[in-house]
């Protein structure tokens, strides 16, 4: 790619919201990146372009400093590159934000016989205390939460289970640096129960009566744990509902789902809200 | 702060995983930069530290490539930061994972006399349909899902309104590069009924009877906004229920939420799963 006066420009497609993507992937010297990016900008600018996006590999990063200093910011980093951003226009800066949010998932795991799948950790803060508590783990990028907690579930216990509902979410602030935390506490239906614990992270697994699990030191102080222990209960003797996912059609043939309490919206019982 | 020898040491404060983290505020030479940071690197390595962070922020973006190259990655950015970050033991990296979510909300707010509060934007892709939708917004970080819902009916509306559950969400996948998205649907109870708009996003706001809402042909199409008004529905005329927030206590005076099904944990007719 070139203009008239032969300097090069940067590669780049255009988005969906009036601005361009570049991409770089081959090394790239940095006087001659500088000189790409003004003339690049130039176009873009005469072009009536919006938001400018740079993905630079983590093998570039000897071009940031130079994005930088044309007015580039940060919008976010993985391990492996960063993406500088830039807003042509006058008006309003609509360049979406950042992710906020880290999502995790704990997954309730009862049979018909009141017992909970519990397991105790190698590492964290529970690490040696034995105490017992549910599975739960981090939500890969791209993951569904329903899908999550089965992985989790079969990670560290080698349990197969159904996914049946959400029964509760918790939202923390400050979780790590100044992002946030989304737990979601899940019910599950155990589909084995032959425990084949996982080596590396998991001390110790079993099924535990779950009026012992109530009764642990730790579950009567802690708050969340308690309210697990409710949970359970609530789920085994009364008629709790959670929101149970519903698929939604997708641009890309995989679903996404919508989580609602499936049981009040079928109900035939009509009441009003007065 | 130095060594013996006279190399200066980067300032770094202990974390409470067995690392630290050095937060750069002055500008710094490079040269000085990378003697500091292969001193400070080894003797971190013998007193056993673990993982090692490295705030940037943007002005001295030309330390990026220096970091990298003693082989430091990226871990996350901010508009005016970049934090990165090493593990030095031969174990397990446990450095946790970025935010992978946005997280936004979107309010139903209801009148007794069936009237939901509808706006039409002035951006997005429905800009110019006529469509009404429900106000939406995305969560700002560190703001909790409920709060964000009444803030976003005010900013949009003018309307003052009552939190009161969560009725649905929705995960999505690649709603913005590689990160996800979660959407929460809330109800909330109207305190104020005289409508003003905000004018820079908003083009119109409105008090509507739901069964028109309902019978807009983007709704009768659009698998979301038909669920949207399914839940309204649920809402005025069966016996609904959603996840309503609980406080629960935090280590810095400021609750963080637990959303559950709070109807039918406090129910007092026991029922059994089977």
């Amino acid at each position: 790619m070139g203009t008239e006066d032969g300097i090069q420009l940067l590669p780049a497609i255009n988005d969906d919201h009036g601005g361009v993507i570049v991409k770089l992937t081959e090394t790239m010297d940095s006087d001659v990146f500088r000189g790409a990016l003004r003339a690049s900008m130039s176009q873009w600018k005469n072009e009536g372009k919006r938001g400018v996006w740079i993905k630079l590999p983590i093998g570039l990063a000897h071009l940031v400093e130079i994005a930088v200093k044309e007015g580039f910011w940060y919008h976010h980093a993985e391990p492996n590159y960063l993406m500088l951003v830039y807003w042509i226009p006058e008006s309003i800066c609509t360049i979406p934000a950042n992710a906020t949010h880290r999502v995790g998932v704990g997954a309730i795991v009862l049979t018909e016989n009141r017992e909970l799948l519990v397991v105790q950790e190698k590492s964290g803060k529970l690490r040696g205390t034995g105490i017992w508590k549910i599975p739960t783990g981090v939500v890969d990028e791209g993951e569904d939460i329903c899908v999550a907690a089965v992985r989790e579930v079969k990670e560290e216990t080698g349990i197969d289970a159904e996914f049946l509902e959400v029964v509760a979410f918790r939202q923390t602030h400050k979780a790590f640096f100044e992002k946030s935390d989304l737990f979601f506490l899940c019910f599950l239906h155990p589909l084995s129960f032959n425990i084949q614990k996982q080596e590396l992270e998991i001390e110790a697994a079993q099924w535990m009566p779950i009026e012992e699990f109530a009764a642990q030191p730790f579950n009567l102080n802690s708050n969340v744990a308690r309210h697990i222990t409710d949970l359970c209960f609530a789920k085994l003797d009364k008629n709790y509902v959670g929101f149970t996912p519903v698929s939604l059609p997708s641009s890309d043939d995989r679903p996404s789902y919508l989580y609602m309490n499936a049981r009040d919206l079928c109900s035939s019982t009509p009441t009003t809200i007065n």
